[in-house]
């Protein structure tokens, strides 16, 4: 398997922990450093692991996202360093509407061990919205 | 000179570009090929250089920006790769006003041949706006 190939694959991984509220998995495709960042969607800079991952608690904990998932995925690597441009398709549930918006997103991974892990994920609001009809019916 | 410093300076280079409008120095901090990226706040993606360069223009040509500096300025080096984590505190000239507003940003730089060159530029609105109170008066 090609390094590309690794590198979507740990991105499948995040989004997957993303859209299943999965903290655990979450955890396990961070890099734990105090040096990882995070912007989420409108959020300001979280800095260090421990921070990062309290942000993902409260945004699972919140009870709101519904569905997440990356479209339009292109990796980058150089030696031991990734990243991936793609666009985040998020649907949260506000009362008894589905409300789906769409945010661009780079994820930097670094190779530790032979693991590719997140060191880094800036998310921002997108100015269209890829709607997913299947999730409205 | 240490590699972060180097990538600190082309930081700095393309802070320079963007404040002063300089096209030419803007050409020079880019890398020139179909691969590169750029997010500008609100923007979608653009998608290589012969575009990106495009959307310089555009902005450069607006006439609205009036100072672009970057602040809090982060740079990780692995090999042959670097991004640099910082906010951008943006001023325009709207009318006979003058609004400053911050972005966050995630640079990303390749080094080819010996130079530290920038292969994607993603900036976002910040919620929090850094005000230059020096230029407000």
């Amino acid at each position: 398997m090609d390094d590309s190939t690794k590198v979507l694959q740990a991105n499948a991984a995040f989004y997957k922990a993303f859209s299943s509220k999965d903290l655990t998995l979450m955890e396990s495709v961070w890099l734990h450093s105090d040096s990882v960042k995070c912007i989420h969607p409108g959020w300001h800079l979280i800095v260090g692991w421990q921070d990062v991952s309290e942000t993902w608690k409260t945004i699972f904990d919140s009870g709101g996202l519904f569905h997440a998932e990356a479209l339009d995925e292109e990796a980058y690597v150089i030696g031991d360093v990734a990243w991936v441009i793609c666009t985040e398709n998020l649907t949260h549930k506000m009362r008894d509407e589905i409300v789906t918006g769409a945010a661009q997103t780079t994820n930097i991974y670094e190779r530790v061990g032979g693991v590719w892990l997140l060191t880094h994920h800036h998310a921002s609001p997108a100015p269209s919205q890829a709607i997913r009809e299947d999730l409205l019916q």
